[in-house]
């Protein structure tokens, strides 16, 4: 799946992914309505708002981006009906060969990992059958349990071709206060990459190893760092757009071969329509809004990486 | 919620969870069966073969034990159908009025972790109604991102009376990888353990914090410490039995008054009817042998405490 993922990178000269967080303020009040009006304010109708506004969106983007980023928790608020949709919209973006990456961020002791992972990379034995529950083609894992809690996913991504993203120095303000702490000099983050470059040894694609990282775009030193630490993991950067990252501020982020980094926008894509930039689009036209963020966002980052 | 934990642990003189974590394979035949009977060997057929085995379970120990801890990976390999067996448990344990832990260990960026707040503890808001989706009594958080991850969680929970159980130092053999790293001397997970004091701080029921602990059984010397570190907080601890923890090495998991620590047994309590002190069961009265082994469970930590 790593290939495929570097393969769609080349083919769309995109190296983004549009991260399918939909809160339901995001979501313009025709589609809401549109889905109370069948079936009711409830959890069902939240889903059935969340899945018409992600299917509009995948429609207008697939054809100029690799992958897709759905945010479980976005869904999971929703309870069984919003995992519904997200299942739906994870099936949906497989049909339209896009590279789903789930962003789980699970991640427990042995054991228990490997449920997860067969759950969402994997397949389940239920007596003589076997079942893809969830079927994403990338997780991303919490490492604070250490590699026992990682090697089950590595496991099921050999057998599946599938891939993973490790957390390592997360995109948000406070991510520094046990990960960047100093050990013998050197802050925790960076021991992380050091495992994500060994687990991911034993699991190499063509170019890229199964095993990437995530890194925030807000911390550009030390994606820098990361960058020479982890060579072959793929980094998987949020934090642009919305949460302050720019296309400048990522080109250390990639390898001088133009590849290596994959950068998420939520917010700035799939509610594009409430920036100004895009307000002439208008609510109705929120899909139309975000294939142009997508232009945007493609060009700002070809553009420093064409720069640099 | 913690003090209603804290009651109940007095009244049932049970400082003890029970972790409904069903792997198929602890699922008597008899049971898988039935289910596979009626809705083939589907994800559906394990889900009520899983539900049914909970049932049994709550219904044979509930009047022993304070509290449920359902390990939600062992519901989600199972997809949708699973993930509706993990709320039907969760519901069918409220009724039985123990307090349900859901062991979820989410964690992500603040928005991020809002949405899982209020997921499993709070109320959703769809247009002018409000839904709590899966509604347990306290959830497990993984730190790794730190505050700004934690506190949407700790929010919620001021909001519902509802708490939380940070992992601090998990029982897993490689926990130590990353938690028992040096900083100035002193390992992360003490670092994590002062977090969770302050951020309990805030939080504070009669007795004990809203916000407590993972620290598992596995380590009781680290135990020792991180208790007197977090005075304040229950201290969840995984890993006895099947893990390898026993009631002798918990007891400084516990202040001197008898309380501040719960001990979880999942495997050991759950597919008790597996073992050969509880052989005489058989499969057919799981329930039962699982009763016994609650029982002696609740000896084995008494008496460990009543002898120190």
């Amino acid at each position: 799946m790593i290939n495929k993922l570097v393969n769609k990178i080349k083919q769309t000269g995109a190296p983004i992914v549009v991260g399918l967080d939909p809160m339901l303020n995001y979501i313009p009040e025709h589609v809401q309505k549109k889905a109370f009006a069948e079936y009711g304010e409830t959890l069902e109708g939240a889903a059935e708002a969340i899945w018409q506004f992600n299917k509009e969106i995948v429609d207008k983007t697939c054809d100029l981006i690799p992958a897709v980023k759905p945010q479980i928790a976005m869904y999971e608020q929703f309870g069984i009906p919003g995992l519904m949709a997200f299942k739906k919209t994870v099936d949906y973006c497989r049909e339209k060969d896009l590279v789903v990456i789930g962003d789980i961020k699970r991640g427990d002791i042995g054991s228990t990992s490997a449920a997860y992972a067969v759950g969402h990379l994997g397949k389940v034995q239920v007596g003589s059958k076997t079942y893809a529950p969830f079927d994403e083609d990338f997780a991303t894992v919490n490492p604070y349990l250490g590699s026992d809690g990682v090697n089950p996913f590595t496991e099921v991504c050999r057998q599946e071709k599938k891939g993973l993203f490790i957390l390592v120095k997360t995109s948000n303000p406070s991510s520094g206060e046990f990960q960047d702490q100093l050990i013998d000099g050197r802050p925790l983050y960076e021991l992380v990459g050091e495992k994500v470059a060994a687990w991911g040894a034993d699991c190499m694609g063509d170019e890229y190893s199964y095993i990437g990282a995530v890194v925030g775009a807000t911390y550009p030193e030390m994606g820098k760092v990361l960058r020479r630490i982890m060579p072959k993991a793929y980094i998987l950067v949020p934090g642009y757009g919305a949460q302050g990252g720019q296309g400048k501020d990522l080109v250390h982020f990639f390898n001088e071969d133009g590849l290596g980094a994959i950068v998420n926008s939520s917010r700035g894509i799939i509610a594009a329509y409430k920036q100004d930039a895009y307000a002439q689009f208008g609510p109705e036209n929120f899909g139309d809004a975000s294939r142009a963020a997508v232009k945007a966002m493609i060009d700002d980052i070809g553009g420093a990486l064409a720069d640099r």
